[in-house]
Formats: structure tokens, C-alpha cells, sequence
């Protein structure tokens, strides 16, 4: 299956070449027929990055907080990367824009890795592909990967399941979106911050942040509640201890049962996409084998759910179109 | 495949029982494995119904608007289904709060039938669940089937791919929550409603919508920008008519290339769902055949990728594991 240029990419990427990466970050956009063997053969060197999810409502300061945490995390001479996840709209022309001003920061820093990554497009495959992004900025050396993303919607709270540690970002004031997205978020919080803390009702909102992890059950990891002023540095020191703090807990109540279920539901995940992705591969390329089907289907002589039967309960022709919708030969 | 049970139920379901629907949308919710043979069974009664997707940000008062939609197409004497797609968040107290509303209005009218379905678990899944119970409530005999939704998200606004009409309500003032909605929501809205409009700055917001319609590419339906009030009854006659001209736009430019490429899309959609849920339901229940490799992945000696491709490319272990997931006797 491995033809030569995607050999020689993988030996680059092996080097730590920049260009590598990205070439192959943009192929798991694209979900390229190659994905999952570059995949197989990057895993053996994944497991090494602290993963940290930055979430919250548009306007919280997400980006400056980032930024922030990028400078402390490079004063302790790690190897940072940051994953951007832009809402697909018009409005992302903020995203880029915050992506522009990392850049202006750190573009000369060879230790730190920025990408943007659209939801346009994605649907369901959205957290399928930051899965493997995260995947790759980890096999290629990263100490931290900061994923960041705008807190609305199933779709993106997903991407957050990526994490080791969830910070959610709010703010002293916020309309309906914040409160929305605060209810969302409040279950996935590792850690809270208040930015923008010197503004009015801080101490009110971090009051009603500190009522809602009281609520819970009190079993686990319990969220703190940290205040900060990214745009002055102010709190940020304590927020990356806090985090640091929320990994040490990991670490000690470790529990080896959570991993056999974390590799079963990514295995489950990679088996169902992988199928997904080649059968639809197989349909856009005419589908051979089930070209009859097709046909009947798009005449609306047949109906979705009887084609889709016939084909599964056909072992010959759901394994003819799972083989043709596998790797071919990469074009660049 | 078919069992005695789910044959009573469809029987009951074609004569018009609606506990017998909410039975069937309660399986659907559940992707109980009979969800297939059951759209096989009801396929050719559907393609009667219009449906009308209402999304905007939270507090535009859709649910209002959704109230009085049911109000005027009831006076038509048209059988009116609403399906409220739920944040699944305590934020959806709300919501739910909303449906209880409109319970109160219609509950005693057999013309109107209302369900919430959750976001929440769904991930990918909503669309598929939410277009699969509108098959269900159209095969039932509803005339109008309206969607609510909150704009926020990709899995969200993926739901108003279902709709013929898709209606963006607004209201004057609003956050970033807003904005960000709009943003996402421009692309997809047939009409956009400016609610709430006798508060400051409804002219303003109206002016803006519709430049951002005039900078469109000029081909095509060009949304229109009403102004409602939605909890006083006005502008919603004038909604209706708009929603009606939509209708009579689309019939008159229908273009049969499009059946054809909505149809196949569907098909790809149905398909690798079914793969998708069939394949998970068997390695829930143990995943007979691919028990040997499964255990390999929990240990973690062998990568997911690597054992996704070991059981895809073993076309006797992917047929089994497939027949493994298919339909079971229904438990209720």
C-alpha cells in the first residue's frame, strides 16, 4: 500500500521537518485515502503531549488566553502547538485574524506550531479529524498541544473529548450565547476562567461557577475556578499550575479500566469512520459493484433503506465496495 | 426480520395511532436496530409533507413564532407536526419549558402533534435521528412538519438540511452568541424574520439582513427580511404567504438533476450509517468475530488503525461483524 512519496513525507516527518507536517495535517483534512496507514505508522510514537482544550463563548479572550499560555509553556522550553478550530462562517475572518496575531508573536519560534482547522465541511468528522491533527502534532515531538475552540454546539463540544484538561473561558458579561454555552460547558470543565476579571460582576460570576461545581457529586476531580486578565498576564502563572495540578490528579488516580474503554471507543470510532469514509469514496467513484443499486436509488425506483440492505446483507458486495473505496496511489 | 410485535406497531402506526408514532420515534431516538426495516416499511408513504426549518439564537422567541405557525396552518386545516430539537444542557429546562407551552395551546388538538428531540449522545447522529423521525411524522399524514432548532453549531444547522424553508428568526438587539449565529445562519436562511420588531434598532437589523442578500451572486431565490411580532400575532400572515411563495419558487424552478443528487446523497448517508451502527452494535455485544483483535486493541498492543484495516480487509471477519450488528427480536 505505501507508495514512495508518502514514504519519503513520513522519513521528513521523522525529521522534524515543519513542512512535513503540515503537508500531512492538510491530508487529514482533506481525508485522504492515506490517513489511516500514516496513522498506523505514527502511532508507536504518540502518547507523549500534554493535550489541553480551551473552549468558550466568542468575545471571552480565548486567543490572547492561548497566547499567553504558549509564552509560559516556551519559558519552560516545551514544544508548544495550538490547534485553532474556526467556526465555518464569515465570522471566522476573527478567527484567522486572532490566528494572524499568534503569528506575529511566535512565527520566528520554531517551538511553536499553529493551525487553523475549519469546521466547514467536516460534519461528523469534525472530532474525527483533530483526533488525528492531535495525533500528529503529538508523534512529531510536542510537549503541549492547546486546542482551541469557540463553545457552541455538539460538533465542537466534541473535540474537547480530546482532552486532558478542559479549561472553559467566560467573562463578566455575556448574553444569551455565554449562558448557553455555560450550561453546555459546565459538564466538561476541568478548570473555569474568569477573563477579563477586572470588569464588573467577576466576583459574581465566579461566585455562580463556584455554586455549580458544588452541585456536583462530589466524587473526582472537583473544577477550580481561576480569575485572569490575559491581555495583562495577570493569573495566568496560577493557570497553568492549576493545570498542572489537574494532570498530577490524573496521574495518581489512575485507572487502568478508563484506558481498555478509551482504546475500545477509539477503536470503534477509527473502525465506523473508516467504513464510512470508503464507502463513500467508493460511491463518488461510481461505486463498480453497486452501480445497480445506485442507479435504482438515484431513479427513486428503490428506496435508501432497501439499497442499503441489499448491499450490506451481499458479503460479496459490501466487501467489493469497502476494497474499492480503500488507498490509492497519492496525487499531490 | 420482521417480528410480530413491530408488524402490530406499523399496523397501528398506518391507522393513524399516535402512540404508535411516538412509539416508532421513541426506536428511532433509541437507534434500536429495527429502525431500518421500519423506514423500509413506511419509505413509499412519504414525500407529502412540507417542512419548515425555524433556527436563530436563543431568545429570538421561536418557539412563539413556532406557536403561532401551528395557530395559522391549523386554521387551514392542515395536520401540523413539530419537532424541537433540544440543547442538551440544563439550558434546556427552557426548552422543554417551551414545549409545555405550547402542550398547554394545542395538547387538546389531534391536528397538532409536538416532540423534543435531545442533542444530547446523538453526536454525529442527530441528523440522521432528526431526518428519520420527519419521515416518520410525514408518512403519518402531517402536512406541515416544522423544525425548531437553535442556531448554534454544525450538528445543529446540519438539521435544517431537512427542511424545504428554512427561516432565520433574529430579534434587534443581541450578543456575540448572535452574531456568530448570523453569521453561520446567512448561508442557509430562505427567509430571514426579524422578531420582536417593535424594539429599538429592528430597522437597522432588517437594512443589514438584507444587504447581506443583495451581496449574494444574483442567481436563484433571494431571501426575504419580514418583520413579525411574533407574541402579538403580527407579521405572521404575512410569514405564511412568504413561506408559500418559497414553495411555489421551488416547484416552479424544479430541476430533476437535483432529485437525482439528493437522492444519492441520502443513500451515501443511510448506508454508512447503517455500517456504522451495525458495526458498533456488534462490538457493544461483544463483537464475536472480531473478539481475537478487539482484545489486542484494550491491551493496547495493537494500534486502532492497524486493527481497523486487519478486520475491513478480512472480507469473512467485516460480513460477520456486520450480520453481527443487524436486526434483533425487539425488546420493549
Amino acid at each position: 500500500m505505501a507508495d514512495s512519496k508518502l514514504d519519503a513525507l513520513l522519513e521528513r516527518f521523522g525529521r522534524k521537518d515543519r513542512l512535513a507536517l503540515a503537508r500531512l495535517i492538510t491530508r487529514v483534512e482533506n481525508r485522504s485515502a492515506e490517513v489511516s496507514e500514516v496513522m498506523e505508522r505514527i502511532y508507536s510514537k504518540t502518547g507523549h503531549a500534554y493535550v489541553i482544550g480551551v473552549t468558550g463563548a466568542p468575545g471571552a479572550g480565548k486567543s490572547t488566553l492561548v497566547n499567553q499560555l504558549v509564552v509560559k509553556y516556551r519559558a519552560q522550553n516545551k514544544l508548544v502547538a495550538v490547534l485553532a478550530i474556526d467556526p465555518s462562517s464569515p465570522f471566522s475572518g476573527g478567527a484567522v485574524l486572532g490566528d494572524r496575531v499568534r503569528m506575529t508573536d511566535h512565527y520566528r519560534d520554531m517551538g511553536v506550531y499553529i493551525r487553523s482547522l475549519s469546521t466547514r465541511g467536516h460534519h461528523g468528522g469534525l472530532s474525527r479529524a483533530a483526533r488525528e491533527i492531535v495525533k500528529l502534532l503529538d508523534a512529531f515531538g510536542h510537549d503541549i498541544i492547546i486546542i482551541e475552540t469557540v463553545g457552541v454546539g455538539q460538533t465542537e463540544l466534541s473535540v474537547m473529548d480530546l482532552a486532558d484538561t478542559t479549561v472553559v473561558v467566560t467573562v463578566p458579561e455575556g448574553g444569551d450565547g455565554v449562558q448557553v454555552m455555560k450550561a453546555g460547558l459546565n459538564e466538561i470543565a476541568d478548570l473555569f476562567v474568569v477573563n477579563k476579571a477586572d470588569r464588573d460582576g467577576a466576583d459574581r460570576i465566579k461566585a455562580e461557577l463556584e455554586l455549580s461545581v458544588h452541585l456536583r457529586p462530589a466524587v473526582g476531580w472537583r473544577p477550580l475556578v481561576l480569575m485572569t486578565q490575559a491581555s495583562n498576564d495577570i493569573g495566568i502563572d496560577a493557570l497553568v499550575l492549576a493545570i498542572g495540578r489537574h494532570a498530577d490528579y490524573q496521574r495518581e488516580h489512575h485507572d487502568p479500566a478508563r484506558d481498555l474503554e478509551r482504546r475500545t471507543r477509539e477503536f470503534v470510532e477509527v473502525l465506523t469512520s473508516q467504513l464510512e469514509e470508503r464507502t463513500e469514496r467508493a460511491l463518488k467513484n461510481g461505486a463498480g459493484s453497486a452501480q445497480h443499486v445506485l442507479g435504482e436509488v438515484r431513479t427513486g425506483t428503490l428506496n435508501p433503506y432497501s439499497a442499503a440492505r441489499r448491499i450490506i446483507e451481499d458479503h460479496a458486495a459490501i466487501s467489493r465496495l469497502l476494497q474499492e473505496g480503500g488507498p490509492r496511489p497519492v496525487r499531490d
